[in-house]
């Protein structure tokens, strides 16, 4: 299946490259019966562990290595497709059940001010009754911090999965709230420029905007779907309280589905106002070139015909020849605009 | 969870600002066996009232301080999800099932007739067996208004929670009326337009318009799934005959949405139709622009012709050359005024 | 409640006016056992009547006032809330079930030839197991021969509630058919005038039939559902036959419904190939200028260069230098035309 | 229900007109016991031998007169609504189940190469056991060919209504590929117009193919229902084996509305493109004529100078006067051209 | 029912030619209950061997002749509709429920980089218990690499039905990827082209990819259904195990699907924004022709004015006439210009 893991390396709307990372680590914590937490725990060990029911563990692998995918396998005695699915890129969020625990793929997105662009970060997530073990490559802020939360108070969430899986991915779509704000104030400022000058730019800006809705709609929309199974299901791994919690994560996230796709219609409605705007403009211009066109060279044939050099052409000859030509020309002039006007083209 | 709040307070479509109000206020009445009214009720005996079937407790909070919030903890036992819920802004419309109550947020719009805009009201109510409880920002009118009438006529309402519900969410839904024909009159004023003269200003509501019934919809929609909820769902805290009146404010929301999606379909419509309008318009004044320019230009090279100063142009010395010329102009622009007339250009 | 009566008078997409009607009529007819047909009843008695299973009773509100509103009240017994929903204008079509009978909203729909425009008119019904009860303003005359229908073949629908409903809901939906007729047949008016001369009225037309489409559609749509409830559940009150016959109805509506999107679908598929013909047209036109406006410049720049006063043209003084101008301004004419032509744009 | 009858016959899509037949024909055949196949059969004894189960009856009324009708309700008992239906005309495709027997009605839609439009014809039938009815306006050439058929090789066909309706079935939506070809071909010969030359006839086509496309579909999706209908349900008039071969129409039916699908959609994209490639072309029509404009008008701005009449133009006496001239509108216009080139306009 | 096969020969979106191939050919493999692989058999004998649980047979028919479609029939006993079906071409993706074995049309897709265009191959298989029957026209790389790898590592599939079709299905679902990669690639190419140069070209290419899109989507959107039935219904044929790697498989599809939905969307936002770049450049255009035109018209016309011919002219006989003309020209020109920019149009 080795090949397969190659092939699909590029397959993904959102397309990251992964340089060799200098930042691999593996932190392994158990939360023992009495609620204390030790950190320093041989990994050979895991299988027993998990085994004593009233103790908790904590397995984080960034980057992982075959070492510790070695311990999925042998610790953990995770399915080989859920274990290829966690080493493996550019899944979806989605959530498998296996026997006994879990397998969940979330995504964490932020807004990288300066590049101005999303960027997304996959979490997979074993969750066994008493144990949590979780996958990524880089750094994910939100990781460092719920595993901070569950060693200060450990009352709260010692040694139940649910309430530390809650902890986790309330902490992941907190993290979204910020990312939509983003997109709001483009939005926003996007209405704006419609009826003001509406430059390549501002076009540019729409479509980048179109596509950043997309891509955070393609990962929300089945996060949805996951919560969906959890809260749903009976899940004999988490307590009955937990629900409630996970029932929260995905009021979040239905809200931020909301908003996108309220965001991804006010942008539909801002381009079909631009044309518009633009039509109505475009007539506009064109009717003050039709009019400035008739008007200039109706003068210009007058001018032109008392350019003409025939020999008898009495008017030349006037007194006020030349003053009665301007004048035609005015009387003309005049007289078009307000047969435009009469018209109301003006 | 404090930080969650934080940075939620800003992630929503329509964002308001919460100066700190002047208005806080907390009502607290309770309805005794006997059908009489009491207001001076320690708060601190709340727990022990609604521990009594037949005595009735509402209280209402209004800009909730923090020894508010404590009530909501202490006396009463609600969930913490349900009361950071209630406290935390820019929810949507939804209910949530606890043991024994229900958290609900619902909508109050108005429609501001002088800022020409939408406002929308947060509330949020736990409603149990023999309780309710109203947490909201700023003064919304229904609730004294819904106060009252419990008030006087004590043996419709009574001690049963369905029927107060009912009363404060028929009064919610009443007030969207107002707010929909307002919505119905610019829609229609906007339609009017399309076929007259239609500015820029025009576009601009239009897109007013749109982000107008977009909002509307937006909370009216998850309503209508509220009301369901509480209607097919066995909820045993309300008296069977409560279900009915709830089926009546549930047709009213349906009746709601029904109108806004008309409205959408008529706003896209008006905005097809504008379209349509304009490139038909564009055609007739490019046709206009096309004839007068190829008539105009035909005359002006026949004078520019006999402008030339060649010694040897026999028309020139002709006694007729210059009545010719004029002649021939006229020729040429009939002529080509036949023409396009015949390929019905005009 | 009676605030809300009022406050939701003018909400709904079709509004209508409602003068003080001359029309208001009751009319009571009473079935006996016997099949003879009695309309002197005193209305006071109708509650005895129907407890009686073997008479049937009919009574018609034409444009109700107080007293035939309290017959709903004591002599029926119906729920305030139905009541409220018959005597109130603009709900929309609906079935709601209570104990022992069926409130339900239809509407009949009419084309008024003379102002060009639809017209629709609520019909509510109580049907109970033995007894119908239909409320309305203004004369519905399907009512009027649906009573006659009744009266003289007497062994078809004497007692049956469920039959007598059919009878009137099939004359009701009989009736959409002109309607769809008319509507059809100036759908397909404005398909021939598409690539015909195609003026703004008939976009006038196209609006106000796409208006018109969704006016039928938001009645007939709901009708379909009132109908599905009626031929799924169990209804208890009409004989197991009347279902057959109330899905007879079911498909015709369901046959409105499909010709309805049918002919959106036509109108928007026309409405696009008005803009794609406009836009060929002005193609067209704004090609025309371009070759017309270049080909006469050309020949106006030569006659300009030739007017020029320099001491030393040597062509002014050329015996040929006339007919030289004129045909070097063919020459280049012809070759721009040439040009154009092998660029296909002619 | 005579008028119903009347006021419906108009009201479809596709309308089509039915002249007095002469085509009008009734054919009765009766496969007994031992296989052999009558058709001398008194109609009158039909009931009598549709009481035996092990005989089969095929009625076949094209053009149904009132003595044909006469046998419907008194020899097969079926239901007046059924009834109706089957000799009413423009039903959509449906599948009515009554007690004992099924009601379809299925279409046979034709090409008609000559007039270059569709053709579609209805077929009633009555499926009962060991019955099969058809009732149609007009020759529909399937019917004559599946009679064939099952006299043929009675083995097969014999006493089954199921594997007869298959077969009539199959026939008839085999006869819907070709059609589908022929749209096919038209959307292909569209879509290579595109991009070349592109009438107003082509448009018309674009549409005339909508058209089509949609009242292919109109018959098709309801079709698919029936199929379902009598796929998944309990049939129990049908040998368990027909359902297999029922699901294989099911499939074809499937396919046909995939294709109509998907030829929709690319028409869509035809007409989007077009009008991408014709706003294209109107902006280079447009930029050429604006540059042509610019230049000649410029040019002859030049001339128009030289050829004042001031009686100080020192330009006027230069020996190279008229080359300078000459040379500046060369000049000008190059510099212009290279202008336009350099900001990207040419 | 030949000529039903005859008639739907060319009934796909998709038509492909086949000519007579050389590439027929059949392979017979037999894995022995001991786990070796025999290729040597008889095909006579598969009805026999089929009967023996512990044996595990694959067909693999190329481009089948009579006698092969001989050994369906005979030796397998497959229906005959299942037959017709995966002889047949240009059916669906599906999945048929048999008795005893299931009919599946699945599809490889490859892009042919040298025409650069779409081919897509349809897989037959029957799977039953302990055998696999593929059925398919030219050569599918996918086959023999699955029969390699069975033969290989027999432990794994050995005699486990819905492992081969795991395997089997996976490798085809694997070069989906590439494909899409591919699309992904001329998407990127076309948003990168939309605000830079965009020709007629890249029009096309964009008609071409949504065509691809689309019958990419033909073929995965059913495939997912057939996945969705394999997992879904209990299969008794399958081992508990196969379904977690079905689901495996489905989820490719689910992603695949997912893409390329996300591509069809990116591409309707490239053509909208296009045609706004083209809407916003058509005004920047016209404004440019409309203000060079006003004022070089203008301009000329004051040197049109000075060419008049009239007796008495003051200023043709001024000094400074000449330098005055200009300068007027000057003056009116940038007025002009000034005023144009004043107004935002430039």
């Amino acid at each position: 299946m080795s090949t397969h893991a190659q092939s699909t390396t590029r397959s993904n709307g959102a397309r990251q490259e992964q340089p060799p990372t200098a930042t691999q680590s593996r932190r392994l914590l158990v939360c023992r019966v009495d609620g204390r937490f030790v950190s320093k725990v041989d990994p050979e060990h895991i299988s027993e562990i998990i085994k004593q029911k009233d103790e908790f563990v904590w397995l984080d692998l960034q980057d992982p290595q075959e070492q510790d995918i070695a311990l999925l396998r042998d610790e953990f005695k995770f399915h080989p497709l859920a274990i290829e699915d966690a080493t493996r890129h550019h899944e979806r969020p989605k959530v498998d059940s296996y026997d006994g625990y879990y397998f969940l793929v979330f995504y964490a997105i932020y807004y990288d001010q300066q590049k101005n662009r999303l960027r997304t970060e996959a979490m997979n997530l074993f969750v066994g009754a008493n144990y949590l073990v979780s996958v990524h490559t880089g750094e994910i802020g939100v990781i460092d911090e719920t595993i901070k939360r569950w060693q200060k108070n450990e009352e709260e969430f010692g040694h139940d999965a649910g309430a530390l899986l809650y902890a986790l991915l309330d902490a992941i779509t907190d993290d979204y709230f910020p990312v939509i704000d983003e997109l709001a104030d483009r939005v926003e400022s996007i209405e704006e420029q419609i009826f003001e000058r509406f430059s390549e730019d501002a076009l540019q800006d729409v479509f980048g905007l179109k596509r950043d809705l997309l891509s955070v709609r393609r990962i929300v929309a089945p996060e949805r779907d996951v919560l969906n199974v959890l809260i749903r299901r009976e899940v004999p791994i988490f307590e009955r309280n937990s629900i409630l919690y996970l029932q929260d994560v995905y009021d979040h996230i239905v809200r931020i589905t909301d908003s996108i796709d309220t965001y991804r219609d006010l942008l539909s409605s801002a381009l079909d106002a631009f044309l518009s705007v633009q039509s109505n403009r475009l007539n506009q211009i064109v009717k003050v070139l039709t009019i400035a066109s008739i008007v200039l060279m109706s003068d210009a044939l007058i001018a032109g015909i008392y350019g003409m050099n025939f020999d008898y052409m009495p008017e030349l000859h006037w007194a006020f020849g030349y003053p009665w030509a301007l004048g035609l020309m005015l009387v003309v002039g005049v007289g078009l605009i307000l047969f435009f006007r009469r018209k109301r083209w003006l």
